[in-house]
């Protein structure tokens, strides 16, 4: 069977593209194989890396590309060899497609079950499939891809929402989960933006103790606090914040993406074991750090990329559990510049998810 | 009883001391307590942070100093209320001489068996005991302080061997233990001097499947090999040490205190969810890192401070167990300003230790 449809989306031609300047076009996806599915996209998250990508921030981007690892959609095609999706269901793939891609299944990652941090993974979008055809996202009327991280969508999760969760989510979720997260446990999440915004719903669905927001003023405040954020820090408006609050969380995770990070500040406010995990990727170095902070409380800095497959499915049980919400800004698939401008000029409130109408 | 000796010792007076210019005299040791033991000093080793202490180089010190915390000797006289040593024992100290010295008994960190991160400490030297009278360390002939820290020593273990073992070799050791080092894992040690010595020796006595000495010259490659390590890189003399050696270690412990260290390259060196721990402490920032490296690999960075008394205790014995033998220099202890000099250039193979005649 051949598909009757065609592959269209927003493809950004050069860093430029960034300033609203994606352009609709066809383009040739992957021949299909028997492992892939075809998804026909309802939603589509906007997420920084889409940003970071579509100006080359990290590194040269391989254009043409199509943005977009937040899909959710319904199966309209599926591979003779995927056995647990079928056409019709509700789906969905964040940032990663593939997982060892050269088949040659001697990959520890993917074997202790950490296949987000397989070397031969495929990227969602931006990346190349083993024979070499390009990997195209979700601000698109269809995806094509390898089945590995194609996930089922639970039914008590509304497809908008859950379209954030399989990047933003699982990027924000993982850290707490793998860090012990808990009860008894106190938390700390800088940055009130996609990532943050899941921080906080993750680590109050966890159960922890405490959850302190931190931003650099408290226009967000509020917002943290409806989110379930029991106490928030606005390290531009408090002088003395890092003593004020030394010592008091166990864990923080960094959503932050501006390498002017107050890092040695932020280290401050971790207790005894204490750990800080980095998840925004900064495009440049970190400030440097006196290694005493870590030294005297046995602190240590990490870093995540958001999750396997596995790790998502759990964090998708959770959320329909704990009735978590996303607080979403839904605007229609032909908005899609006007979303990647406004997304970076930090409008989101707290994240934009593109609906194919 | 009162004792019948008077405590006299090495005196650093102000930042000059670090050159050679310690003064032999007299002082006034704590007034004995029923918890307190006198240790008369058959053997003291020089640790780096005897340097960092008379030079100011962490912070200022508070002059008089009279440095060393790797300390054995035999207890001459034991407080009422001590139940685990007796006059006579061979015994030793280490960097720290107390904890929750408050008597407040509400320390989490002691709590958790992690008296060395008890934010009531009280340090072998260069810190003042709960009633406002200083401690003095083992750069002298006798010792006095709370018994807390005071450990027996093992019969195999030799008094010089032993004395470098109580800072320099927990130091080293305890991050090892921590993180899992042992068959299956390969670790490698940065700088080897006092701590990687000990580095290297700790990593086979556990087990490791392989042990990497890294050092900025081959100068002391021969050495490295000799205590047992199985592979050698020279930073300085190999150019793509970094992506030659990459993603090959699951444990790394740098010992050097240098601030310049190559850190982003050193994490290149670890494979997935692999840890870098500092236990050499510099005296000002060290290089920014790209976050990448931590978040692509899920690798983190930490610190790690000396060791409990029981992490001690179970060093001394596996070293026992296992025939393990520090490489020490010997001096006399009228020697000590040498000593100071001689170790600040870096002569030391791998650790001076002042012996009292």
């Amino acid at each position: 069977m051949s598909a009757d449809y065609k592959f269209q989306g927003w493809l950004g031609l050069d860093a430029e593209s960034v300033n609203g300047k994606m352009v609709w076009k066809e383009y040739e996806p992957k021949p299909f194989e028997e492992t892939d599915v075809d998804i026909k996209i309802t939603h589509s998250g906007v997420c920084g890396s889409d940003i970071h990508t579509l100006r080359s921030g990290w590194y040269p981007s391989d254009y043409p590309v199509c943005v977009g690892h937040e899909i959710v959609g319904h199966a309209v095609r599926v591979g003779s060899k995927v056995t647990d999706i079928k056409v019709g269901d509700r789906v969905g793939v964040g940032a990663q497609a593939g997982a060892c891609m050269n088949q040659k299944g001697d990959c520890e990652a993917c074997a202790d079950g950490l296949q987000q941090h397989c070397p031969h993974m495929v990227q969602t979008y931006n990346s190349r499939w083993p024979d070499g055809s390009k990997s195209y996202g979700g601000y698109a009327d269809y995806w094509r891809g390898s089945s590995d991280f194609v996930i089922p969508i639970p039914d008590g999760i509304p497809s908008d929402e859950a379209a954030p969760m399989l990047c933003g989510g699982i990027t924000a979720f993982s850290p707490l989960t793998q860090n012990g997260a808990g009860p008894g446990k106190k938390v700390g999440i800088i940055g009130i933006g996609g990532l943050g915004h899941f921080g906080i719903l993750g680590a109050k669905a966890l159960g922890c103790s405490k959850v302190v927001a931190i931003s650099r003023t408290s226009a967000k405040k509020a917002d943290a606090l409806k989110m379930g954020a029991d106490d928030f820090i606005a390290t531009d408006e408090e002088g003395d914040w890092a003593t004020k609050h030394a010592g008091t969380l166990d864990i923080i995770v960094s959503t932050v993406s501006s390498p002017k990070m107050p890092l040695q500040q932020y280290l401050q406010l971790l207790r005894l074991q204490g750990k800080f995990v980095q998840v925004g990727a900064p495009e440049d170095v970190v400030p440097p750090i006196n290694m005493f902070a870590l030294i005297a409380k046995r602190v240590s800095v990490a870093g995540s990329l958001i999750g396997s497959p596995q790790d998502i499915k759990n964090m998708l049980k959770l959320f329909v559990e704990k009735g978590v919400h996303t607080w979403n800004n839904n605007v229609p698939m032909k908005d899609a510049n006007k979303a990647i401008v406004d997304m970076d000029a930090g409008k989101a409130r707290y994240r934009y998810v593109l609906v194919n109408e």
